[in-house]
């Protein structure tokens, strides 16, 4: 491995602790918990793991003897910044317990522990991953354990090296499976005990015991450099308008986060299009409105963040979509057979409700064929490689030509497109990621020596410097309700959505018109580690604006 | 203006400074230059700025008097890192030669300066200004300066506001159009001088005397730190090639520099392209072949650069949109009333070589459409908005699925697309090009206190520390030969092109099958301001390769 020389340099520095895990700690629990809905169904679903109280780990007056355990631990689901500081603070933290303790990684996600590939994992190893990105360490995948056959396998494996423990480091759904597999395993009384790590750079696992998920913190940072270098430019050139996409399917943490970093001129936010029920054409006029209105000041250059899964967001769009995915799978020979795109459309919009059907003649061809053609491997319309950004910027462009032609719009329309995505989700931890999931691994540790199950490791108080942070574990089924997937209720971890009159939403739309017509841009530069404590040590708006009470 | 705090942070950095500029300097003339080629006609069109010595600054023994002068500056071309600093350093520079100097910015590139569009900067305006990228304090624009009316249009605004010299921050172009503009205030005895200052992220304007352009260090930073990211998510999903197109359209020292920073699989250097004749498919076989290899051991995963501007270095390519744009302006109207895209395709085939046509026909769909429709102003196939990252992907998909049914190729292939330019023009600049700015901003002050006029400010021995650097400058004549522009042979400044038997590309060829076939990836990391030396302050791979002898 050629090591850059930030890497070498990143290599030596030591996370910040919180100071209760500094020296000796003690177990304190708390009172029993109850699930955030539906407590019957999930309680009958979960007898083992159900109502345990929340846990905190104070310092202590007597260092303990722990057992000596053997753990495995696996990257589930997509890259988020901190994954290696999470197992590099687990092997320290196991180290710590006792000295016999072994770490065995599975590699390339669940599927590692089914089909029993793994890797020791050393010092020697451990070392090389200190407060560095991406997780390579041990690869990631999205197989998921769901079914007994595969908690069999598990069991089996981990029986083979006699493993008394897991960590699953992964999102919503990750963590939902850690606790069914947890339960599952005292059921069977297989001495394997199951902890979670909350991971996603998308923001939208968290609750009142989980304060914000690890990566969100460096992943918008990431993004924000970028978008303010953006901000920058058409600030400079001033002839473009930027329409941003970023990541984030199913929440719109991340724009609304990078929105308060950057204070871009518009800040579209998936949940606020479908409380007020917006058509496409709805966020077309909002953006061509204020494209306008900068015009007659001078200003024809501006920015504009999007969530990616904003389509989805919108009830008409949505319905087409769920449409066309019975459509083309029932047509299909029919539809392969035509010649051209246009006989294509043509032929699938006879075949639409007429609502639908007046959506999908309305979108610019490239888009309408973009649905059409592009589908996943079960058939259906990959909505995630959509290019919104640049199906508004034709359908911004198409209205002001209107609007040009009635005389209402007298100024220059440029627009180019861009998306952020795996450009954030492997960066160097910021000092807050590399903080936090250190912590995180070695409450992991502790949990599994003090013999919990179903537990999600928690490190909260996180707006404070690291040494008052609050280690401790919460049990997963107390963020649970139920939830239809796939045609059927099951329980699942709740996903926290961007809340329209919580703090930050609102410190968003409170300046929403200052930033649309002023421009000012805010260029928060790259992640800083050596410099001045504003710089390299704080955390991000959302947490701040949400803890700020 | 919100600032963020690492712009707070940076304003209270003082850039470091060459020795020689820090107390009293004296001038030292060397002997008298030629140009690079072409020195007959370069001579007879540049009587007054032709054969100048090239000029050093030395630490002198006394301070000097200077006249009192006024000076304006424009920035003229695409945002570069570091033009804020040029005239922070030009703005102290001048205070420094005489109390009563005064500085003026000319708005929005050159037509500032015929339309009279100015700013006083003063400390008020330049002191929020330093070391932040964006050419945001006076903005830019790309208006050229070439016909006599608008240079009469400059001495009418200069005169009026009685203004001695000029500072033209720009590429090559504008540096020769601020060499023209020196010659033609010379022989009309405007009494203003005219200096430049070596811009351009893209690296293509260096020589002799000129070591390296500046933003060239920070924006390949930039997106070294990006590549570096993305690479760690190749690796740890190990389910995606990355295709990633990079800024540069005629010299692909970008895509050279971020290669030797982060170490991908497969780089294309568009002058290795043309040097060795290849088409397109040739290229599409390179990539194929190595994505075959990688697969037997596994790796079905990797990272692949592409310089912006490949597609015109492809002869046959080059060759094609040539007659593409002949056919469509003759043909506009028959095939603008066709019905579909296959039938416009269809129409278009019949009237290219045939030669041409083959390499058409053999396009992808997508793409042969967007050379048919994306046209600039004047009707022009817009080579700058092709996305060649997507034409490749599917390209190489296409030959793949032949080398699967052949049984040639047994892996797996998922491309995706990302482009990097705007990214990193206006990032906040590195250490190196916060200094090296600054220096150059206080060398043209100098330059223009000593009376100079035709010259470009000049710093060298830039892989040395600051301190041991040498300004100076030298006269733009002697980078000029003649080439053919619009039909007709001009003088201009010689673009440095990726030379194929330079250090920096001998480095890449060494290594190239190498990491192609491993996984050897570097990870650099966001740029940093305030930590050790090795991180913060070493310059490109580029300058440190080409200077090591």
């Amino acid at each position: 491995m050629v090591k850059s020389p930030l890497q070498i340099a990143r290599e030596s520095y030591f996370p910040k602790l919180p100071a209760s895990l500094k020296g000796a700690v003690k177990i304190v629990e708390g009172n029993k918990t109850e699930s955030v809905a539906d407590q019957a169904d999930i309680k009958k679903m979960f007898p083992n793991t159900y109502g345990m109280p929340v846990i905190t780990f104070e310092s202590g007056s007597e260092s303990k003897e722990y057992p000596a355990v053997k753990v495995g631990v696996i990257l589930s689901g997509g890259q988020a910044p901190g994954g290696h500081n999470v197992i590099s603070g687990l092997f320290d933290g196991l180290l710590n317990c006792n000295k016999e303790n072994k770490l065995f990684g599975f590699l390339g996600g669940p599927s590692g522990l089914t089909d029993n590939q793994f890797v020791e994992l050393t010092a020697e190893v451990v070392d090389h991953y200190r407060n560095t990105g991406g997780f390579d360490i041990i690869g990631s995948g999205r197989t998921k354990l769901e079914e007994e056959a595969q908690f069999d396998k598990v069991i089996e494996n981990c029986k083979a090296l006699g493993i008394n423990a897991l960590v699953v480091i992964g999102g919503d759904d990750s963590n939902t499976n850690a606790c069914v597999l947890a339960e599952y395993f005292l059921q069977k009384k297989a001495g394997i005990q199951v902890i979670g790590v909350p991971k996603t750079i998308d923001g939208d696992l968290k609750n009142e015991v989980v304060e914000t998920s690890f990566g969100f913190d460096t992943a918008c940072k990431t993004y924000s450099e970028l978008i303010g270098n953006i901000q920058r430019d058409a600030n400079s050139a001033k002839k473009y308008y930027h329409f941003i996409r970023l990541m984030g399917r199913s929440a719109s943490h991340i724009c609304l986060e990078c929105a308060l970093q950057t204070q871009p001129n518009i800040t579209i936010i998936s949940e606020e299009v479908e409380a007020k029920g917006l058509t496409l054409d709805d966020i077309v006029d909002y953006i061509a409105d204020i494209v306008v209105k900068r015009a007659e000041n001078g200003d024809n250059f501006g920015t504009i963040l999007i969530p990616e899964g904003v389509v989805e967001f919108v009830p008409a769009m949505k319905k087409l979509i769920s449409e066309l995915n019975d459509i083309l799978a029932k047509h299909e020979t029919e539809v392969n057979v035509l010649d051209s795109n246009k006989d294509r459309r043509d032929f699938v919009a006879t075949k639409l409700t007429e609502e639908s059907a007046t959506v999908f003649t309305h979108l610019p061809n490239s888009f309408a064929n973009q649905l059409m053609l592009d589908r996943d491997p079960h058939g259906n319309v990959q909505v995630s490689a959509i290019e919104t950004e640049k199906l508004l910027i034709d359908m911004v462009k198409a209205r002001l030509k209107k609007l040009k032609k009635s005389g209402d719009f007298s100024g220059k329309f440029g627009g180019l497109g861009h998306f952020f995505g795996y450009e954030g989700r492997c960066a160097t931890p910021s000092n807050f990621d590399a903080d936090y999931c250190y912590s995180l691994g070695i409450t992991a540790s502790l949990l599994i020596s003090e013999g919990k199950s179903g537990y999600m490791a928690s490190v909260k108080n996180l707006t404070a410097p690291a040494e008052e942070w609050i280690p401790g574990g919460a049990p997963i089924t107390m963020m649970m309700n139920m939830e239809k997937r796939h045609g059927a209720m099951k329980p699942v971890i709740q996903k926290a959505l961007v809340v329209l009159d919580g703090a930050p939403f609102k410190k968003l739309d409170e300046n929403r018109e200052d930033w649309a017509m002023g421009t000012k841009y805010v260029y928060p530069g790259p992640i800083q580690y050596f410099g001045p404590k504003e710089v390299c040590d704080t955390t991000t708006h959302t947490l701040r604006l949400e803890q700020a009470k």
